[in-house]
């Protein structure tokens, strides 16, 4: 079905259409109905949904669609005359979600979407699409959940040049691990109690292997630094070889453990080069972002002028994502757009990643080995040899199961390749009862 | 001097004019200098600065200035026809502020401004004239330094009905309070301490006093909950009462001491109520705001949606002022601009102040008493009488000083009207030796 209406103006209500009625998509309904009046009040005229398109109609989703057209195909959505902007909550980085946006921009029409993987994926694309056709390509819902990230970026911290953005951006994996700390609890655990309690998915691996934040972690390079979104060439390592004994261990030395996001762009002779990791870290008690616990998300951004700025709050959930998704829509509304990504996509600059490789670091090394003499001189002289300097060692007692012992140890600050060095001494080492566990200490 | 120049458009450079050099000032043309290219591309157009006025044309900045125009009479910047946007950085409620600043908006220039004792006292007439005149009125720097909360509120969480919006609003007392629990010592000598090391101003009365953060409460006060600017009725309590001892004893139980500004609207059968105040309140540790330590600045803001969301950074400072206020005229250059209080201000609603005496509180209360028997009878038989139930209470053992003892309790829940009551029945009670200090405890 068609309507014709008319040119929508910055009086008449803004005109949207969903795709997708999950949780997110149900929250997004709820929202405008809770707080239409104050909508229409903050962004100068109503925000009306108009249509809609799921998989199933009949569903009961709590809250009432018989009100809005239906389209069984998503995409003729973005046909719709009488729809302004279509707010994609479908999901996946490709297939049906990227067919709609494009066609979507492509008709001229605004987009708001809380898919992080497409936009970690098409973001450049898209943009450039958003810019060609004058139209609103707008995703904070995509990072952060509920918190203003994507506009603190963009506007908030928009005269400076950052020097870094990091930060926890994935709440299943924070959950699971500051739900370790307070329990002393196995990971397998923990990991299936979120799973019963619904913060973590019934395939959790996009979540524990690190790629959920990688996807949110490259938006926020892009947005920060000016860069094309570059997910490739995120380094990703998740939390599913943390044991609870390193979080309690850390802990005896004073630190946390969080996975995190953290990006930067290092001059180098060849030029300006991006690093962007997700990986555990140590993170000393102290630091803000040590006291974010469950399924929270922070933000930190360190500008040349602002300092250090925290953004912190519900990382996932109905209603922050349905917050966040109807703060893009009061923006469009307002008519207070612009380039996606902070520059015309034009402008965004292709950097190469950068080897971090000399910057110094302290790390958290922990060795699972044979309890049998001479382990450790073996272990000591391997990180002497690769010019690693420790700054405290602490060897468990006899370990309950298999003869197996945990060392760990913190190193002295120096260059992260002597890690790499010195563990690669002892890469095949039939004292290693696992792969060694290395954790980078996050500077205060 | 005034010069003819071509209307502004989109993308010729936006043209500003700086009333006041201070460290400010002086920071605003250091950031726009060292950020030019970066500021151009994100702001799609240059910034240029085209004329200044300060006190005195000579004085050494540490900025070049002799590039710009100057005016001896700062409201002459109003009238400069190469002018777009005048930024306010003169400080002081009225006087040559106000006046540059109504000048400046009356003349349909944009006007940005760093003056939180200036929007507090004139912000709704300020706001009138600027969406009259169809002209930018721009105050991030005016609460919470280089944090985009104005930001926050007023776009980032303009999908919500705030329950509550609360934070660390002042970066000296917060200083202050955070040094005496770290080493021990008494407010006098921290202050003295702070004055020394720039922390302090000379006279520091609008700082200790709560008077400062009052007036960024009720400027986010009006933003979150789309209120008339009502600093008149933000009732205010400082931090010069506060002991170490009361610090120490806090700490004992679980809290550090904090200066909280906290504003509400409350539902009555009179009608919407509004609620703002400034005090010094306990928080627990674990609360996000415990953790803010020095100078930091940081805002709590609740929505129906959002849930709780936090906002952390410099709260004071050149750098993260001059980062608030180019952040503004970035926003100005590209075009994106609406209400300064998020709604219209012919819609800003007038709510009458809220009484809290019914609402339930936990509280802290301090008693400083001759040691002498009976005193601790009096004192419970007071509580009792004003239905006051204690949950812990802590004699001092016997003070070295004059006989003085402290007696320091923590209530269970109950309406705060049964503590005010309470103290009544002591009033006159030679027994006390200092009013009795009462310190609510912020709940988690």
């Amino acid at each position: 079905m068609t309507t014709t209406a008319p040119e929508p103006s910055r009086t008449a209500p803004l005109r949207i259409a969903i795709a997708g009625l999950g949780t997110v998509g149900a929250g997004v309904i709820r929202l405008l109905d809770t707080n239409a009046q104050l909508i229409a009040m903050r962004a100068g005229r109503p925000i009306e949904v108009v249509a809609v398109s799921a998989r199933d109609r009949g569903k009961d989703r709590g809250v009432d669609i018989a009100r809005f057209a239906w389209e069984d195909d998503m995409t003729a959505l973005a046909r719709r005359d009488d729809v302004d902007v279509v707010v994609e909550l479908v999901g996946g980085s490709d297939g049906p979600a990227l067919a709609l946006s494009r066609a979507s921009l492509g008709a001229g029409k605004g987009l708001v979407t809380a898919n992080k993987a497409m936009i970690a994926h098409h973001g450049l694309e898209l943009a450039k699409l958003a810019e060609a056709a004058n139209a609103a390509l707008k995703f904070e819902a995509a990072v952060g959940g509920g918190i203003p990230v994507i506009k603190g970026l963009r506007e908030g911290t928009s005269a400076n040049a950052l020097t870094k953005v990091y930060g926890i951006l994935n709440g299943t994996c924070n959950y699971i691990l500051s739900t370790m700390e307070r329990t002393g609890a196995d990971f397998a655990d923990v990991l299936a109690e979120a799973q019963r309690l619904g913060f973590a998915e019934a395939d959790p691996a996009f979540d524990i292997e690190g790629v959920d934040a990688a996807h949110k972690l490259a938006i926020l390079a892009a947005i920060g630094f000016g860069t094309q979104v570059d997910f490739a060439n995120v380094r990703v390592s998740g939390i599913t070889e943390v044991r609870s004994a390193d979080i309690a261990q850390a802990a005896a030395l004073g630190f946390v453990i969080r996975l995190i996001g953290e990006a930067d762009v290092e001059d180098t002779p060849e030029g300006p080069r991006l690093l962007q990791r997700v990986r555990p870290c140590l993170v000393a008690r102290g630091h803000p972002l040590s006291a974010v616990e469950g399924a929270t998300n922070a933000v930190v951004a360190e500008g040349n002028f602002s300092g250090r700025l925290l953004f912190q709050g519900a990382g996932a959930g109905d209603g922050p994502t349905a917050s966040a998704v109807a703060a893009d829509l009061i923006d469009i509304a307002r008519d207070e757009v612009g380039a996606p990504f902070s520059i015309p996509g034009d402008h965004l600059s292709a950097l190469p990643p950068a080897e971090p490789g000399h910057r110094p670091a302290r790390t958290y090394i922990r060795f699972m080995v044979k309890d049998r003499p001479g382990v450790l001189a073996e272990l000591t002289a391997a990180l002497r040899d690769g010019d690693v300097s420790i700054e405290s060692l602490i060897q468990q007692g006899r370990s309950q199961s298999g003869g197996e012992v945990m060392v760990a140890m913190v190193t002295h600050e120096g260059p992260e390749r002597c890690v790499t060095q010195a563990l690669a001494l002892l890469e095949g080492s039939d004292s290693l009862m696992a792969k060694p566990l290395v954790l980078p200490i996050l500077p205060l």
